[in-house]
């Protein structure tokens, strides 16, 4: 049975911004069910983390993952906040990428935020208040070369968030979508970008930080975008 | 047999901007295979258009929708322009839209345009010529109530054929994004909004002028977005 | 005394985007007054290309520059359209540009656009027709490094186009704003960038004829932003 | 001579979302250089806020404007944050708004920026440190009907920010833009909207806390870009 600690759920989750928004939330006083794919990892993490509770569901299946996300709602209650950093890419030119990958795609990184919303929002409403933080990157605001199976359904996803924020704003829950636009510290990105300064790369917890602060804007000034950069980032 | 007038491929032909840019395309020389779901309307337009070459295909079902496209390809030959004038969409609050909609939505929208370039794209290639137009609206730039089953996937329409014209473009096939705030002026318009002026519409006989328009700009002054939209439009 | 050719004003004009729109509208049966603050330039233009009457005009010189554009109405009757292209640009870091010629160039640049309107425009609006087509480039859409003293005065044209498009285009005027994000075919862009295929450059006939188009577009189907580049430019 | 207390340098304040950074500022242990046109208004807000110094200037009088700003420097030496809250408006169709007062909002919304930069950004690049934030609104990114003599200032002041945040930002200082998309909640909008509810407006001390937070964001996390409405603002 849930304690008195408010809830927070977590769709998608890495040892990168995912696992750093779990424990800030979780060191701010949250309890936090953790929703990914892999039990292994999400066992990983529930032993690691505190007040987390792992759910593993893979987004991509539609049903399963909806059964998913009603348990964690009537096991756990309602959520005061929803954090959705799931994220599937594909890279290759617009011959190399499969439809069926594209399709995929959408569903990880689109549809499954319209999905967690309608089994969230409901109960979030009838509170008149909550947060759905979406993490997003700058594939969300243009296509590039090489990001025809991704950058279309994180543009997706962020349109959708919007839609969200218009609908669910002015019933007390604030919907933001945040652009990371950085190469988040990570050891594979040490190992890919050796030359670059401690500088280069942006910190999970302090992304964490300021993902935590998005959530809980004063209800009379809100940010639906919000652009996180490194200092030394060229954008 | 193909005889000599360069070949257009319009996916996606209902009575209003599709039908006119057969008429257009047709009247300006082309050869006009035209794509729709229902042979039946398919046939009244290959009958009433000159030039024009019916090839039913329901865009949601991928790989037989591939197949013709194929067909299209060896029976009628390298298109010089590609229009994706394809739409689906779903109107709802995010709790009304089922899931399932959202996703045939951005197969018809998104993941068919992709389809299209994948079939067309390395003919055109080698050929160095040739344009791909896509037909959109407002909702491909921002999500509003109500749209949350659509307008995600217009956007990931838009920001695929940003990709596309990133990678196609220097190769020489010129990719365009027409983005519609309009009315369009046909009957059910008419019905519906029944207090507005005549310059409340868009002709569809206007709007297929500026894509042909669009589909011919010089080599060295092209577009990417274009908007489209009535004088008196309010924006 | 006016002959029957339509009047088109033209303020601004250099040997590139500027000529090419004089010879462009006088080839299409426009008689065209040309501003500039060359006398001796304007004389050049004017001898070469038929049409055109000079009418030497320093924007930066506020009542003087009305003045003569009043000289022009009055002499040269109410315009069908009046071609926007004068442009002033200052780089350098934000300790190496002056504010004086920060603000001499959102005179030339944005202070100038509003004068030619309100000159202009009544008499366009009397006649319920019109256009007025602004020239600008990427820096009136962001603001780079060096481009400190000039991005905002473009910025600053954008927005007021902007303003001006809603005011006038319910009243019959088509306002446009042009973006060419390009290198443009001059002399001087040859001798700096001497290592570029011919491809890389924007000819101006090209731009002044995508500049005749967006000024003729049909009432029921016209664009406010436009922006043309080479196809193998990248962006 | 200074204290210990790190120096903000507010370059705008009236009753509503200046006075709040003042206040702001001031608890969390600033001393705040207040500058603004009314020497009574400041001595007032100098009387009422705590560590809060006085330093009448009218940012139009750009020679006298520049000398005061350097009097800030050498007397309270290099600031941390610099708050540009400075806005001047003229609302009127495009005819009726004078060029003189467009190009007085130019210099007051964008040019005193630009000084403001000049003459504190060196210290605070020495210093490798620093954030200057300027508050702007919606006129900052698009043009509406009567906004012909401002929104231009706006979206230069924007532009001109985004400069100097790309200038700025590798050598360590965050500039950042925050677009209060709201009515503020002050005695004058509260009798002009009667009938709207209390949380139809942003409150100043609220405004005033994300911009604390912007000012002091990690290095490694970011924000150009920040926009702040009331949950229950149509947008």
């Amino acid at each position: 049975m849930p304690d008195n600690r408010p809830h927070c759920v977590l769709i998608g989750i890495g040892p990168g911004t995912g696992a750093a928004c779990a424990r800030r939330f979780s060191a701010e006083g949250y309890r936090v069910s953790i929703i990914s794919r892999s039990e292994a990892r999400l066992d990983e993490f529930a032993a690691e983390i505190p007040h987390t509770i792992p759910y593993p569901a893979d987004i991509a299946e539609t049903a399963r993952y909806r059964e998913i996300l009603e348990r964690v709602l009537s096991e756990q209650g309602r959520p005061k906040v929803v954090l959705y950093n799931a994220t599937q890419a594909t890279f290759g030119t617009y011959t190399e990428v499969p439809v069926e990958k594209l399709e995929r795609n959408f569903r990880v990184n689109t549809a499954g935020l319209l999905v967690a919303a309608q089994v969230f929002g409901p109960a979030m409403e009838t509170a008149g208040e909550g947060a759905i933080v979406v993490t997003g990157n700058t594939a969300a605001t243009r296509g590039k070369p090489n990001y025809v199976g991704w950058a279309s359904t994180k543009a997706g996803q962020r349109i959708m968030a919007e839609s969200l924020a218009r609908e669910l704003g002015p019933k007390g829950i604030h919907v933001a979508y945040v652009i990371i636009d950085a190469v988040i510290d990570m050891p594979f990105a040490r190992r890919r970008w050796t030359d670059r300064p401690e500088d280069f790369f942006a910190k999970p917890d302090d992304l964490a930080a300021e993902i935590y602060h998005v959530a809980h804007q004063p209800r009379s000034a809100q940010s639906f975008l919000v652009e996180l950069r490194p200092f030394g980032e060229a954008w």
